[in-house]
């Protein structure tokens, strides 16, 4: 029971020297990409870059006890660290100790809800995320930020909260574009996809083997951090304007609850429900992947609870929201992690580079930092799921549409609840239109089918109407409308058959309905009957005093329901001639 | 063609004497039982009387030519005139010039919106109102709307938006209750009940016919209004504080767009769309009833219409919010109402009424129109339906509760948004958790049965999962845990089989799970195979990458899928003994 909330007591139990040996290796690895890594998503985020390095510590010891998967690497990722800027950003100005205290405090709340979540077993709630909003989510998400940094590319000021304006400020302004940041910049971005692109072929050319050309060429961003810190410092290119990371402040994070402002918590509330649903959904997609692959589970429930936790470590340790990231993660699993501790002696490791090499960060440029984030963003554009969405499924790629437009237009927490809002309307106008079919008797069997594609039977007393799916609100009104019209466009008709061969819920509403169209029929003239009603769904109107009121009779069988209104239409000619 | 937007053109050509007579004859009986309630509405609406006389005009002419329904009888009613006394009262102060121009503008952005929805086919979002829903709200409104009308009967000033505190204020002005007004109005609400419960029955007993018995003891609102005004009158009881409805400005209603005001109609768009959408709910239940017990139909689209240029009539001719009442459609059916020409007649009625009437109802009491709408409203209080809610479904009672306590301490607009939100989530949350077996052979027959209720063969390497329902966003997540459960708990299984005949549709974030699934199952060495996929489905997956990567196979039939995994285990002994 306890290791069902803590389940380090499982896998701690049987915790060996050799899963030692692999989880340091794999920690060691995924240190040397997460320290470039957390220092550009606190610049995503507005934050100083020791929020950064806060967000790396805390979060993943956390995680390495509540969570259940054995791969995922927790800590700050790019698009949770856009929503706090747009979220904090909208209420506190940049660059304040109130905006890290802000930040933090959102990570705070965060927590809590993804705590209460957990406990209250509502993860279905990221199942209003649909796949096409994600994707057109992380697709806008990633051209916004990839905008976003480029004021860094250039070293000019530019601002904006949405596309438009960030594009329209950085056209303001790049007539003021520093030569030599921007020249930094430019070569760390060719640099960076140069070697994405290259190097691992490469490596491979000149004889390295695969995994470790591999290996190596994930490296990029951390030669390239080493490369240009190196230039800047020695052409001393901070005197020519070029924005340096600078002093960064040696030692472990403070520790403490961020300052309280009931009125914050509540600005706050809405976008951090947004950023624990979106975290979660993004984190729990990663970590059922690799889970996988080595045939383990990952538990639902208890990944709220293992994120809940890392992100209330995260905001009383100076940090800011954190998730699991996919890129960290594949590393980490192909590294060869084989438990938590993993993240556990990253954290560590993020420790150890807190305390002694910030001095060797002072001349990192920031444009640097930006080329490293607008490569790895860059790479969450996926022009071709858009295009097969369209291909497959208008409704969805609607639903996508607006999530992107809305990102693009108003910021990513309008986007995702314009996108989560047309899809529960795209859910609702589907529901309400369900198929249906008018069915007679395929000759000689007891098989009833759609009179519009079948050559069958009918009879112009007795019609039936099946019914492709659950009778629930969404299509109650349809159901009544589309029963009293068999009465309504036939006079002749004395017998209306539902068949519920596909029915597996009637909701209230629809019980209703039933009785409404039983009552409207009785005063029309007709009998209403059902077909074919499944077990559980007989067992619950047998609850009710709808089959009291029912003018007509509950058939087991639709050929039963037929052959006993209208015998004469109705029947198996047993192998007789027709005569 | 144009027939289908102006059904007038349709049922006008037809148009006989015999009809005329017949219409007229409502149109009388309507007219009479309208007058009383026409002010009583504008009362509870918190307008002056004349309001609910004007409403009482132009929106029924505008029914009679765009309306589908031969006995709809449109008009101020008493939900929808709650509806409106709350959204107005919310930003304009009551009594004032610009209370009755914001209602009269509520009524014409109400029109607009449900224009909007009829010429864009958008009737469906009237499904998001489900029974529990709508019970629960009407019954919740009629206590509020008695509630409210207290403070006429004791004659004291009381206010307040919600149900406790209208009793609060109640209690605090109890002391302050006019005794002559108290007289009154107990005595009317008296008379109301034994009209209603007693007076038809009387009149039978004293030889009428049952028709004539029923009809006059439906004017029981009329002999009311007739009695306490001649007695207020006779006894001079307005000079012992009895408050009166007093001078009705005699004339037809002054026709004009309502001064306009940007802030106003903003303010005013979420609760127009509230009293569109609620009032359309209402008018097409009974429009539904009515039309079949004469076997007639209404178009639900073009009822959108009909009803939104009622509102916009109402707005541009001094009323407020209108849509199809219930008592009165009933009267008007039975009376014999055969056309929409009814409503029409009607209006002229009630044009007569206001041109020669008025000085008539001058010393009307507002304690007895008070008891009228007191005694109509508690009959919509129906806590049957809640018993039977909580039989038969607790998830619909649940959404019902929420709406009732939200207009109880929220008020009418906080409780419809809330249940229709919980509605939504209870759907999301059932769609979530879908019913799904695993299925194994009964043994000796084709047939595939869940394995935890009959008993059937199964085999250690091949398993086979049905999924009994569509596949998309809301249970995407599920299917992957479920089937990744299947490799992850039983190391042997080698193959899986998702049995597809209950699927009517897969979406996008369906499709992409199934991609996904078949990823991770061939990273664990397992085979994902389909059967019994529809032939819509298929098609749609055809289109798709998703069959190239498609490990296993589709197959026709889930026999032919077991028995080519694992013929050993799969197989019909063909009347063989066992051996």
């Amino acid at each position: 029971m306890l290791s069902r909330y803590f389940p380090i007591l499982r896998w701690g139990r049987s915790y060996s020297g050799s899963f030692f040996a692999e989880d340091a290796l794999a920690a060691v690895i995924v240190t040397i990409m997460l320290i470039p890594q957390s220092l550009a998503y606190a610049m995503i985020a507005g934050l100083p870059p020791q929020a950064g390095l806060y967000a790396s510590m805390a979060p993943l010891i956390a995680y390495a006890i509540f969570g259940t998967s054995n791969t995922l690497a927790v800590g700050p990722v790019a698009i949770v660290s856009l929503m706090t800027a747009s979220a904090v950003g909208r209420i506190v100005e940049t660059g304040t100790p109130d905006y890290v205290a802000a930040a933090a405090m959102l990570a705070v709340i965060t927590g809590l809800i993804l705590l209460a979540l957990g406990l209250a077993r509502l993860g279905f709630l990221a199942n209003f995320l649909s796949h096409p909003i994600i994707a057109g989510f992380i697709t806008a998400s990633g051209i916004l930020i990839a905008a976003s940094q480029m004021k860094h590319i250039l070293g000019v000021e530019a601002h904006g909260d949405n596309l438009f304006a960030i594009v329209q400020s950085l056209r303001d302004h790049i007539t003021q574009t520093n030569p030599a940041t921007f020249a930094i910049g430019a070569a760390s971005i060719l640099f960076l996809f140069a070697t994405r692109s290259y190097l691992k072929r490469l490596l491979r050319a000149v004889g390295l083997k695969d995994r470790l050309a591999a290996s190596i060429a994930k490296a990029g961003p951390l030669l390239a951090v080493i490369g240009a810190t190196a230039i800047v410092a020695a052409l001393n290119l901070e005197a020519r304007g070029v924005a340096i990371v600078g002093d960064i402040p040696r030692g472990l994070p403070p520790v403490g609850i961020p300052q309280y402002d009931a009125g914050l918590w509540i600005d706050l509330a809405g976008a951090a429900f947004l950023i624990a649903i979106i975290g979660y959904v993004e984190s729990v997609s990663v970590a059922q992947t690799l889970a996988a692959k080595r045939r383990e589970r990952i538990n639902l429930d208890q990944e709220l609870i293992g994120l809940g936790t890392s992100n209330l470590a995260a905001g009383v340790s100076g940090g800011f929201p954190v998730t699991g990231g996919f890129a960290r993660s594949v590393v980490n699993f192909d590294a060869g992690a084989r438990t938590p501790a993993a993240g556990a002696f990253t954290a560590i490791g993020i420790a150890f580079a807190a305390l002694f090499l910030t001095p060797l960060l002072y001349y990192l440029p920031q444009a640097t930092l930006a080329a490293t984030i607008i490569v790895a963003v860059l790479s969450l554009v996926n022009v071709r799921i858009i295009r097969e969405t369209w291909a497959y499924s208008k409704s969805d790629f609607a639903a996508m549409a607006i999530t992107i437009g809305g990102v693009f237009f108003f910021g990513v927490e309008i986007g995702v609840v314009a996108g989560v809002a047309m899809s529960i309307l795209l859910l609702l106008y589907r529901a309400s239109r369900p198929h249906s079919a008018i069915v007679g008797q395929v000759p000689d069997t007891e098989h009833f089918r759609n009179i519009n594609r079948h050559d069958v039977i009918t009879s112009p007393s007795v019609v039936s109407l099946r019914m492709d799916g659950n009778l629930f609100f969404a299509n109650a009104r349809v159901l009544e409308d589309r029963l009293l019209a068999l009465a309504a466009d036939a006079p002749a008709v004395k017998h209306i058959v539902l068949m519920c061969s596909a029915v597996n819920e009637i909701d209230t509403s629809a019980l209703e309905s039933l009785e409404a169209i039983n009552e409207r029929l009785k005063d029309a003239g007709v009998t209403f009957h059902l077909s074919e009603v499944k077990g559980p769904v007989m067992d619950r109107l047998k609850k009710t005093h709808f089959l009291d009121h029912l003018t007509g009779n509950v058939f087991l069988s639709q050929y039963e329901a037929m052959r006993s209104l209208d015998p004469e239409t109705f029947h198996l000619s047993k192998g007789l001639p027709d005569s």
